[in-house]
């Protein structure tokens, strides 16, 4: 069809051919179009469809970007329309996640399922209670045919190095001469945005080390964003500084329409080794429209002359939305037959590989099923605690590490440069690393704490149960982390984040390092398990639930220093979330508290029960698994009989109200000192504690201490 | 005493000589020692013998860094020990805080009166109970002659970035022909941390993008991290991406021992101008002890075989420590005499100025003083609140930052590409930006929060109230910038946060876009004063607030939309934390919200009212501001009668717990939908809270609600 004119194909009276024709003229368009020209016309036009729908969305780049999105879909990716979950699939990763219908539009196009024209009207139009669709503003992983949730800038970058990451090892675990049985490639897009955060630069960097030649960031290079010129804001030669962060650099001058250039290029990038690849597309926002090329086609609708316009150039009716030209429909939708072929092709591969490598073959399967076995949690039931004892919770945390990397296969991460600190074992020869060879499970991610969280929850996102990521740094550098955190328990990723050096006991760097606020945010953050154990006991009960979370990330807290005893603990009531350490007859008080601080509670208790103030202790590793408790189990924890119930902690006690009728606790920052100088200074320590609750009862003077509302004391 | 031979300096024994000449050798010492060198392994043996006093610390950087640091405070940079806050004195930032004692060491040597040799001396040592000193293990602001605290890798990058926009902000305004009154310059020093982490990658993408030629980044080449050799987890091409982000390179290749080729790097970065420089120096962590080189020199004590080479070889006694050379003392403590007389042409240019330009010397004056008038105060007092009504939070914020752009004369800031929508108003020709001059007040930040964030903290860190910076963006997207906001509170840094489309009625973005936890965060952290207004009349009480506040950092949150009406708010009551806005007889019931969700708590106490639970309502746009008032005046607006008292919020409940007996909020991540779609779904509108308050007020049965316990509904 190469040979149709634009006026074969589109019918244009008289009056309106000059006008088409100067269109055509400015917008670079070729006078002749041919199969992918008319697919990037249909995607344009059914993206201003959508956009216009409801009155708005983020249509600009998407738009600016159709030529790109055929190139992907038509000419490169191999994806089965009919299972979006094909294992060997090559992942698309949106991270300009607000152009959504870009990846909407094509998922319709070529024909999953669950796509359907239904619910592509549903973008932008929930409004009405009650009203869902897929179709929402930004992708989200629950739906089918998207692989991670993207939208905060940045992150979507780091996801796709995951899910690179990811890929990369099992290639390495499994492929042998003659079979590739992984060769999921990731594509990722990215405007001018997510450029700018620092987690992609830091993932970018990180990918660059680490040379991830099956990773392809194509970057829509529209020159613009929300607030006007890029150039206002950024001026880099973004080539070269990807060239220096270790990527090969191709470039494609006119993305907005030149399909096969951008196919050639993606077929390039697929020959290139030993380094990702970055394609800098050239291309025009809103490419069509009035506004285009302007900040105004960043978002919000389209001016109707304009769509008319762009619908006659492909000859369509611009009086219809969503119509698609049967030609071009099937042309998309020819992928689904292609699709099946490339699953047919590779489970037939997968027959002949059973036969010649059997055990690979089984473990393959069960990693491919996220079958895990059930050897981990034998060993961690059946840890001998005696081997705990004295030992700081981080050093058993690194106990139970090591014994996970004999048991759980699925197992895989590293630390941010401190893992000598965090306590982190690994094996030299069992590192990811182009130097070593990629089948190895440990990653060095450098001092990039942002893009460590997100860099493992792509590998979380490559298939469900095939990988256990775990990151490891300090507390305090969790609050870098913690986008990437809250986008993994936002997207029921589990990961497993090892945050040792928590409170003001790390070790006398100060208050820069010392946390007295940030476990008030991972508590608060929804699924999201935060842990606080307070021995090796209770940090083999907090991995315990870690790895039976399949629905999302689990935070452990955990100390530097070795402390004080804590009688009774138990790892299997870490599940309770709180329960009774040292209990009294007709006890006055109950104290509760979690981690490094606990030990000073239990000795505050008994030097109060000595003094004939009975007092019971709570250990409290995890409030949220407490909230499940029903209520007479709460209450048999946390009296309602208004005796005080008093916290104790060395933070800023906020979701403690909820238990306690009064906290102990931090109303500021820390302080360069050693441990027990700073819980002397603070008032944390055994001292502190029962002269702050000795004041507190003077204060309630027997009077119920429920009906006396909480206070800090 | 530049012929003067080694053997003349070091009375060597026969038996050491080959030993300490070997060692020369192996480490590119030259065979004759200037006054520099001296100084240098002067600097070095300090080092050593602090890290050595206590047991350890970060010493490896420092003893590397000892030539820049000679270079730097010897030859380059003017400031004077006799008045560490002289205004125009050159700024220094150790963003590699963890090497503190070079700085200290170095305030020591110069002169300032503050560092002395038994304030050295406590470096490592506060492990007693009430042991203070000002030698804490990472640089605090509160020290004199320490410009910023550092120590979260990354962030000193962006605080120099911010002290480079600031000098060079007041030099635009304030310098005429023949009166440079501002000249002073930033030096930054980086590790290879730093230049790994985000929020560094960030800023220096920034400071390219502004051209701040007053910016010198010096990188501590050492190629060695705490886990190990750089190459493990970096192989950039570091001067290459340098470049790319607009930046002129220089390279230094000896920078462990060559003071006068550094000094000439330096020198030659002052004559380079429309781009910030940045000297890449390659250095020998640990130079000197038998770690060199390695991760081992990283941190931890030096062994003592090796100190006392140093020593000999500085014809220093080696079983003397805290000793320097007189003569090595004395190049140093020149550097009074030095400052002294920079301060005095200063001051004497100043006069001059004074009589050439007498209204612009006045502002100048003002502005160092960090006086800024109350002009502002009365146009915030008396702004007409009926121009609010019916407007959106954030859309009232900008009316009044349209005013405090008139009558505040230290406003400075901008917004992370987002200001539209964030409604922050400004001037075209008040951009500060290279291609307008840099007199503007308005900063493009880019799509850079964790930067613009830290960046703000260093321009309000170059002189006390001289600059009052603002942020702006999304709320969600402050999550992002938490490392900075934490550092400007930790700092006692006064920036203003404009925080806009707060909840998960932001305009139907989804879950990635609404915080439901972020708020836990920042009403836990210390010194952040958290605001949240409900209407216009509160926005006009929290900037109130928020501009009367010195000693660190505001957020306000706001509403991207309309709400319905709140009576009876009280701009001046803001400062009260919450108060009562709707008032009944006899209440049965007391509920409190703030923000986008109260004129709901509003409606629904009407209906309840009308129903006849008679129902008072209480505004509480400050928690922080609420804890701060009396007992009394607590009690009076969360009665603790047994009455039930019920927070209504968009958000997961933590700090309510802390006065109500029931919270309604959120207990997962919000939606894809519209403001008020979303409201009915997680039934916080009108309806949902009625709903919530009456199946709470039945399980109660009449009882006395607060020895119910708190629970959430």
């Amino acid at each position: 069809m190469k040979d149709e004119t634009l006026q074969t194909l589109v019918p244009l009276t008289h009056a309106e051919e000059p006008v088409v024709r100067q269109a055509i003229e400015a917008k670079g368009w070729r006078e002749k179009l041919d199969d992918d020209d008319r697919a990037v016309l249909a995607l344009r036009n059914f993206i201003f469809d959508i956009c216009n729908q409801n009155g708005g969305g983020h249509g600009g780049s998407a738009i600016g970007m159709a030529a790109i999105g055929v190139a992907l879909y038509k000419h490169t990716m191999r994806f089965n329309p009919s299972d979006p979950e094909w294992f060997d699939r090559d992942r698309f990763v949106l991270s300009n996640g607000h152009a959504a219908m870009f990846l909407y539009a094509l998922n319709h196009l070529v024909g999953y399922d669950a796509w359907t024209m239904d619910e592509i009207r549903g973008y932008g139009s929930p409004k009405a209670d009650g009203y869902t669709t897929i179709c929402h503003a930004h992708p989200e992983i629950e739906d089918p045919a998207i692989e991670v949730s993207t939208g905060p800038l940045g992150q979507g970058i780091a996801n796709a190095v995951g899910l690179a990451i990811a890929s990369k090892n099992m290639a390495a675990r499994f492929n042998r001469p003659g079979f590739d049985v992984v060769r999921s490639r990731v594509y990722c897009m990215t405007g001018d945005g997510c450029l700018m955060e620092g987690v992609a630069l830091e993932a970018i960097s990180l990918a660059g080390n680490l040379g991830l030649d099956n990773l392809v960031l194509i970057y829509d290079n529209n020159q613009v964003t929300c607030d006007g010129p890029l150039d206002w804001i950024n001026v880099e030669d973004v080539n070269a500084k990807m060239r220096a962060c270790g990527w090969h650099v191709l470039e494609v001058a006119d993305g907005s329409y030149d399909v096969q250039a951008l196919v050639s290029a993606l077929q390039h990038a697929k020959a290139l080794t030993g380094k990702p690849v970055f394609v800098n597309v050239g291309t025009v926002i809103g490419l069509g429209a009035s506004c285009a090329g302007t900040a105004k086609a960043h978002h919000g609708v389209f001016d109707a002359e304009s769509v008319a316009l762009s619908k006659r150039l492909a000859g369509q009716d611009p009086l219809t939305t969503h119509w698609i030209p049967p030609a071009s429909l099937e042309y998309f939708r020819e992928r689904k037959q292609h699709g099946q072929k490339l699953q047919s092709e590779w489970q037939a591969q997968l027959d002949r590989y059973q036969s010649a490598h059997p055990d690979l073959a089984k473990e393959f399967q069960r990693r491919r099923a996220g079958d895990n076995g059930q050897e981990w949690r034998k060993a961690l039931e059946t840890m001998d605690s005696a081997a705990f004892r004295h030992k700081a919770t981080r050093e058993v945390n690194g106990d139970v590490m090591e014994t996970l990397w004999k048991t759980h296969p699925a197992l895989f991460g590293g630390g941010a440069d401190l893992v000598n600190s965090n306590k982190v074992p690994y094996q030299e020869t069992d590192v990811f690393h182009p130097s070593v060879g990629f089948s190895g499970r440990f990653v060095r991610y450098g001092i990039r704490e942002h893009a460590m969280a997100a860099v493992s929850n792509g590998v979380a996102a490559y298939s469900p149960g095939t990988f256990l990521p775990f990151t490891a740094t300090f507390f305090m550098f969790y609050l870098y982390a913690a986008p990437g955190v809250r986008m993994g328990a936002l997207s029921h990723l589990p990961v497993i984040h090892c945050a040792t050096h928590d409170s003001f006991a790390e070790g006398q760097n100060g208050p820069t390092h010392q946390p007295v606020e940030l476990d008030s945010l991972y508590r608060a953050m929804p699924n999201l398990t935060y842990m606080r154990p307070c021995d090796g006991e209770e940090v083999v009960g907090a991995w315990l639930l870690a790895l039976s979370k399949t629905t999302g990330p689990s935070l452990l807290s955990l100390g530097r220093d070795p402390v004080g005893p804590v009688p009774n603990t138990d790892r299997f009531k870490v599940a309770k979330g709180a329960y009774v350490v040292a209990d009294v007859e007709n006890p006055r008080l109950t104290l509760a508290s979690c981690g490094t601080n606990l030990h000073y509670a239990v000795a505050a208790a008994e030097s109060l029960s000595a003094a004939g103030i009975a007092t019971r202790v709570v250990s409290a590793p995890s409030l949220e698994h407490f909230d499940a408790q029903d209520g007479a189990y709460r209450e048999s924890v946390f009296p309602l009989d208004g005796t005080p119930v008093v916290s104790v902690e060395e933070y800023v006690a906020t979701t403690w109200a909820r238990y306690a009728t009064a906290s102990i606790g931090m109303t500021g920052y820390g302080y360069s000192a050693s441990n027990a100088s700073n819980y002397a200074r603070f008032r944390l320590d055994e001292k502190g504690i029962e002269a702050r609750v000795r004041e507190y009862l003077k204060q309630l003077n027997g009077g119920d201490a429920r009906r006396a509302g909480w206070r800090a004391i």
